[in-house]
């Protein structure tokens, strides 16, 4: 076997002028008198096999010229530099293998609509935007555990079960467990908030749920989300921390996905566009910002879809919107000083009109201040006991948040929905497969 | 504040002879006359810290005298090195900040119940012992994903909600996702299956769920699991690199967490002997290696956690056991050529009693044997329809395994249960926290 290893196609450069043994699947099949052209995919990429009666003879060749698409084979051949190839490389097969024969492929190059493309999601995974979209979904993925790994963070993974609804039950999955009633995590934070009194620095990350009765292009009922909380941190600091993070991930992705922004024909001037200092606004300022775009919103009016959209299309890169009125914000948001009537919180808007990506802000760490809160909105003290105990036990400021990775994915590729950015979207009325 | 740079334990080696900012918590408190020695956490470390009345003056001595366990403060002064101090290092205290005093706390250096224990884990957490378990589990989960991800793995996320119960409903949980019935997945591999015809190479890595009405110390109702899945790859493949993840997981808490290892006293050499090959036993071989021991158990029968515990007890090392008889395993499960009456599947069963933390093996690839198996096993072949489709286009022989995080923590951490492997524990009636 030492004389044809057994690769990959994005590994081919090295092993120009050698024989090799692929193994993949057939995109396409041209046939040309005694020539065969087999554009073969194997999941790290592409290339063209050239296939010639006089080199695999007659048998071979009229099994090559049989290869339906998706059809599965081992071909070994000698690798060849070609300028004009794609990708710059081609094979000249010298033996095939057929696995196996495919029944002709459902999805087909030409537009399907997205019932069926998602009905065939299974399948669909195998094309070239699909293929792209998800490496850029792992490189962003990776870039967060390792931005937070190398800054001493703690991996501390929430549970996905809950006792009880933290943010209003509307949105909430329920689910019997055992005597009890339990609820499908909607974030990790008040768990990441415990588990920063123990290790300082700590992120979760995992898939949250929300039951939202709304098909919106940004919405999904599972998604990922990364949720780093940070002991002795206001929200200074987490704002920092978020324009780093952020701007480490697009650049790693310019970095190491530049052929799969390509394959999504994405503007790459856009993304370059993305270094720091991202401009910051307080929510006053941004209303006013909406208001003299002819948006009708009042100071106290909560941004919804169309306002988000409008404040990320009015910069190039994405903005930090902090200190919202307290009154919209959730129960553990700690008030501003300055004026307690609006919390120390923040959301970042990717540009672009991408809208929310990135929410959080400071927590409150007084007791009484928080029992207080508790009881406005109406959560039950009993319910929140161990929550409250984290401010009898040393409590000190402390700072997080939760960045939505379909999101960021979304924006980074440029696409106009969500579904497309997790390998098995759940949206409302979307189960299978 | 460059002269006093706000720097974490971890780290204080490097900052010998300086001014430094400590911020934490209070482990422990000793007086003695016009000195207060003070044992600091802050999450990377303990450290002792000393206050002298005569260095800090009259108040702030009174106010470090006055500290609880898991009070709060921020302190500023010098590092010493010591020969004679844990860990090497002290402070000399300048100046000292209270944030908080804490009110007793419920956890005290002596022996708890394991339901208070639990009642407690968001406190619990900041214990030496805990703290040591979940760096261990990080260092594990970062080492399974750089393994993949190094190894040119694409990551897939599967998803939580499935459609239909792939392995007997009795263990599932059950939740309305709008006008359907949903349940919570048990395992991503047939959505690895999937994956992998595309990008070749996949891994997924979430939490899964077992409503297993069962309280022993291997299981969990919610746990997270690596389960890799490969195009053009049989048993022995999979095999191979189940050995590979492993040693290198040991190895590097080996390397990079001793410390939390001697912190949990556990015995390094019996870590330091896993090192490949690991035995292979066939299902026969180990049921004759019982049966020697004295285990009542006949050929056909299956392994239960007392099988497991003495086949782990007969090896220094991970042992894999392969080829089952097919009608111990799942409905998927590629059955032997030489033997068809066996599974191409195998289990890893870490030594020292600790028994199962890797299951996985050879899919069947052909259509109508998956059919077949569909049939035989009462499942609705329209359900597993997309799963059927996978053997219609390009069908490949294919293989993947499931790695139990916790399992593989509690093994390494050398404990006894496994609920202190993960960071809120959800179990029979334990939805708290």
């Amino acid at each position: 076997m030492t004389d044809r290893p057994c690769i990959t196609i994005e590994h081919l450069a090295k092993f120009v002028g050698q024989r090799v043994t692929l193994r993949g699947w057939v995109r396409h099949l041209r046939k040309s008198g005694k020539l065969a052209f087999l554009v073969i995919r194997d999941g790290t990429g592409d290339v063209q096999a050239i296939v010639s009666k006089a080199q695999v003879g007659e048998a071979q060749f009229t099994q090559a010229c049989q290869m339906t698409q998706e059809s599965s084979l081992i071909l070994t051949g000698t690798v060849r530099a070609d300028a004009r190839a794609p990708g710059g490389y081609e094979l000249e097969a010298e033996t095939l293998h057929v696995v196996h024969i495919a029944d002709p492929f459902p999805i087909q190059p030409k537009e399907h609509g997205v019932g069926f493309l998602m009905d065939h999601r299974h399948l669909w995974l195998r094309s070239r935007r699909q293929q792209a979209i998800l490496r850029i979904r792992h490189e962003v993925i990776r870039t967060c555990r390792t931005f937070f790994d190398e800054r001493g963070f703690t991996l501390i993974d929430a549970p996905i079960f809950t006792p009880n609804a933290c943010e209003g039950t509307t949105t909430l999955f329920e689910t019997q467990y055992f005597d009890q009633q339990a609820y499908l995590t909607q974030s990790g934070q008040l768990y990441g908030e415990a588990a920063a009194m123990a290790f300082g620095k700590v992120y979760c990350f995992g898939p949250t749920f929300r039951a939202e009765k709304s098909k919106t292009r940004r919405h999904l009922m599972e998604f990922w989300m990364v949720e780093p909380e940070l002991a002795f941190a206001e929200l200074a600091d987490v704002m920092d921390l978020a324009e780093e993070l952020v701007t480490i991930i697009v650049h790693r992705v310019l970095t190491h996905r530049r052929a799969e922004l390509q394959t999504l024909e994405r503007d790459i001037a856009a993304l370059e566009a993305v270094v720091p200092p991202f401009p910051r606004l307080t929510y006053e300022e941004a209303v006013q910002l909406l208001q003299a775009k002819q948006v009708s919103i009042a100071y106290g009016d909560d941004f919804g879809g169309d306002e988000e959209t409008v404040l990320s299309r009015a910069f190039a890169k994405p903005i930090i919107v902090h200190r919202y009125p307290a009154a919209l914000k959730a129960f553990y948001m700690q008030t501003d000083p300055v004026q307690p009537d609006l919390a120390l919180c923040m959301d970042m808007l990717a540009p672009e009109g991408y809208g929310e990506i990135i929410g959080g802000g400071q927590r409150i760490h007084e007791y009484e201040k928080l029992q207080e809160r508790l009881r406005e909105h109406g959560l039950s003290e009993e319910a929140f006991r161990w929550y409250l105990d984290l401010r009898k036990y040393g409590t000190v400021p402390h700072a997080g948040f939760g960045m939505g990775i379909e999101r960021v994915v979304a924006w980074i590729c440029g696409l106009d929905h969500v579904r497309e950015t997790i390998p098995f979207p759940r949206m409302l009325y979307r189960l299978y497969p």
